[in-house]
């Protein structure tokens, strides 16, 4: 019968988990969640620099710790037929490591060095660092940027890199190479000791590294050297795989450490919402959105339907970073749950001001404010609600990224209050959500259908009705709240040769659907009057924004 | 020595107050202050229709009580030495009168019907009427609203009056003559029982009737008959006269029931604001701002300075209608302290619906919102304080008056809080009153000092601090807290003779200056650029509700 069981590693921003899956169902046997312990106690990071920095400690023993509890949850009998492991982690989150492939913080003298440790995707201290490779991009013959939206961001991995090369010559000098961390958890787990055998990523290499097939790989030595010539040695011309390659066997050192055999086979990693898609079944047409606080959006397209040609202002596009054989599309929204938290935040300032309630009776009256909010926005019809939002609190990312911009609010009158104001900020997700949608049909995409992941897409029916709403269109929620997890499952099981490709697990192991939104068609012509409004605040917003910021 | 008191009578939207004055120094004796009953009560209106009446006996009732609790709290031999008794009330707020001049909810039949009472200022069920008297003034060979701002206001004489002749055949059959609140009280005291006798505010007249020397007087019957052949039986001929013109000596039954004399003067009424500039001691080049919920701001200039010339965008100029033998300009802010009311009410929310606390603590929790909000905001430095917001939530009253225009807040991030929200909304009231000074110095009238009057010039220094911080200016505020009463008491005390002139009189009886305002330097230059951003903010702003509007 053989081993029928695989083992999906999700690295989150705060925690990882790990998820025991059978491969022939997709039924999930065990889940194990852990936060990261450094991480959790505010280690090494300064908020005031936005610098963010996870030590490599903490990816190592939560690796231990989840693996070991989720297996130690099911059958003593499983942990002898797992097939194999899939990875997956946020990105760009890398660090530099020596010529073994060690990160540098792991050696004694740069244990306590933020610069030698993990720089997390949302740091950003690296904005200079981006606006000099963007400068550059704009001056080359070929603009390496075009299949990354157009713009380079200073959450990617060169930019990163050149900031550490710039503030810490020492690292710099001890510095082999630079690693995303879902390569680096691989190559662990493999066993590998040489930096330049570890496998790259195509979903990272393509969607923060400049990498394309066009230009036959990485951008060429000379662009590296514009940017600075140290910059040079940390280019690699190793091919980049899609996350259906089998990167190799679990090591003797992690199958013991993990409780498993040595005949595991290891998946090569991806980030987490392109896994994340694959985990909630994507297909061509189905746009899948990981709704938390921001939102993700993920498409596939075979490769006839957009070939070399650019889509206009979306993140990035890059074959095989999803579903391997088609162009992986991605789009989001800098903050979406972060929207109504803000709001949440303003309103909890009387509460934890001026009530002279107890610690523990203001947090329950804190966490009672979204849901009564909710309840009562409900009962506002699209024609009452006559206040108009943007969701542009972090920036606008897709469509055309733009990180200067800020949110707006308008129509405030005398009778403004808190519910108006909440639905206002909720309609503002979902405009923002259908201005997504627009472009990459104006591009040429197609999209037919809608499928939520994430905390929101689960927990807020009302979010999630007005957004069907306001598209027009039906939405359906993923069964998993583990899709990322659920999604490294499938790849391991494609790796380890339980199936012919990751769309046969997908299928296979598809969790299903928990709920499904219908849009309202009265509700879509109401909204669809206020969406030009929107539009037209959107451009007023943006001028103001570029005014204000000279 | 002669008749040596005065008395004040000022009649606001909720209350009137009566102020007994020694007409030598200004001292005020004493103050009485009572609420309508009827309209405490919530009697004969329709907040969801915008319909605000008030019962004359609300008025004659509180005339009666005040005067003679002020009286009763001076000495015994003040009552009768009260050499005159002057009146100011807001406006438009007129009423539908018989032959006799009164009013027809005096009248049995009528007693209950609110279209036989008076219509408040603040009443907007004249929209339509009003834009009828826009629509004839825009194709008329003359524009009669040239001096009112260029636009008829729905709060106006005509408008009302045309509503009520749609509304209500049998009060209009009944009707014979309209007359405004200020003129009212007067022709009551002198024992007027012929409303053709009734003497005309020329201020009243002149900034809500489209009375104008230039045109003779009220346009003539032709621009009647267009608005409706009904209106032009209530087109008067009488002259109009300025505060400080007798109208007569209280009749006896007044006197009896006031307990004065019958030598008592009383003088012509006019408005509220006008009157309260007046008590505010107003020169040439100063402008009193009168800040409560909304601003209200008076000017005066020479003749020679103004001449015939319109004042562009602002709400009205009428010679007279200040201080005799000078042109009375009006400008103001519709919202003011209502924006700061509309925020604080946004922010009890969570304390209304989560916090489980008794009605007192949570009454009082709300009523600390404003104070320490202003604590925390003023922590904030202007450069700290990035959000922009306009403070049109009750639509534009000056420069251009445009009712449709909304608020908005921009500048949002994942770090805007509360008091920021705060902060950015006291800098739109202070931004807004630029706006006016502004464009009274682009039409060439010079404005040299700010005196503010009104509840939020005298109990918040941080909004007056930013004000004028924001307008580079000096503030001076006023020590009375009845500056209107107190205008009233020094047109009392010129009517009745004791001075020349009204400016005479109020040099006079000035109350002096409570507390003053310097600019800080540095500010004025960080508020200098962020008003530009301001005036670009209103821009898109007006922009954009002109969109959603259509």
């Amino acid at each position: 019968m053989g081993n029928q069981y695989v083992i999906g590693l999700d690295y989150g921003s705060d925690s990882a988990r790990a998820v025991v899956v059978d491969a022939h169902t997709g039924e999930v046997l065990s889940t194990s969640v852990k936060a990261y312990p450094r991480w959790a106690a505010g280690l090494y990071c300064n908020p005031q620099a936005n610098s963010w920095r996870q030590h490599p400690l903490d990816y190592l023993e939560v690796l231990e710790c989840t693996v070991r509890e989720a297996l130690a949850a099911c059958d003593p009998s499983v942990a002898g037929q797992v097939a194999g492991i899939g990875i997956d982690a946020t990105g760009t989150t890398s660090v530099f490591t020596d010529r073994a492939g060690t990160p540098l913080s792991l050696k004694k003298e740069f244990a306590d060095n933020p610069d030698a440790m993990f720089v997390l995707w949302k740091d950003h201290t690296a904005v200079r660092e981006a606006e000099l490779i963007n400068a550059v991009c704009k001056t080359s013959e070929t603009d390496y940027t075009m299949y990354s939206g157009g713009i380079y961001s200073s959450e990617w991995l060169w930019a990163k890199t050149l900031h550490i090369l710039h503030e810490s010559p020492d690292v710099a000098a001890a510095a082999y190479s630079v690693v995303e961390h879902c390569d680096w958890i691989p190559a662990v787990l493999t066993g590998v000791q040489d930096a330049d055998k570890i496998v790259r990523s195509r979903c990272a290499a393509g969607h923060k590294a400049l990498w394309n097939a066009r230009w036959g790989g990485l951008p060429p030595e000379s662009f590296f050297r514009q940017l600075d010539p140290e910059l040079v040695r940390f280019r690699y011309d190793t091919p980049t795989v899609t996350a259906d390659t089998p990167v190799g066997y679990l090591c003797s050192e992690w199958a013991w450490r993990l409780g498993l055999k040595e005949d595991v086979v290891v998946a090569a990693g991806a980030f987490d919402c392109h896994i994340g898609a694959v985990g909630a079944n994507i297909q061509p047409g189905t746009l899948v959105r990981v709704i938390g606080t921001s939102a993700c959006d993920v498409l596939v397209a075979p490769y006839e339907e957009v070939g070399a040609r650019t889509i206009r202002g979306i993140l990035g596009q890059v074959d095989g970073s999803v579903v391997p054989g088609m162009v992986g599309l991605e789009a989001g929204q800098a903050s979406f749950g972060d929207v109504y938290a803000m709001f949440r935040r303003i309103l909890e300032w009387p509460l934890r001001n001026l009530s002279g309630l107890s610690d523990e009776d203001m947090e329950k009256a804190c966490e009672r404010i979204l849901p009564a909010l909710t309840a009562e926005a409900e009962k506002i019809s699209p024609e009452e609600s006559t206040l108009l939002a943007t969701d542009w609190i972090n920036g606008r990312r897709t469509p055309d990224t733009n990180q200067k911009v800020t949110g707006t609010i308008t129509g405030l009158t005398l009778s403004a209050s808190a519910p108006l104001i909440f639905r206002a900020l909720v309609e503002a997700t979902a405009f923002g959500s259908r201005a997504i949608v627009e472009r990459f049909r104006e591009e040429g995409v197609h999209i037919e259908r809608i499928v939520g992941i994430g905390g929101i897409a689960q927990k807020s029916p009302f979010v999630m009705q007005t957004m069907s709403d306001v598209l027009g269109m039906p939405i359906d929620v993923c069964r998993t709240n583990q899709a990322c997890a659920l999604g490294a499952a499938m790849f391991a099981a494609t790796a380890a040769g339980l199936y012919p490709c990751v769309e046969a697990a997908a299928r296979a192991m598809d969790s299903g659907i928990l709920c499904s939104y219908d849009p309202n068609p009265a509700h879509y012509e109401d909204y669809d009057r206020k969406y030009r409004d929107y539009l037209a605040l959107c451009r007023f917003a943006e001028q103001l924004d570029e005014t204000r910021n000279k």
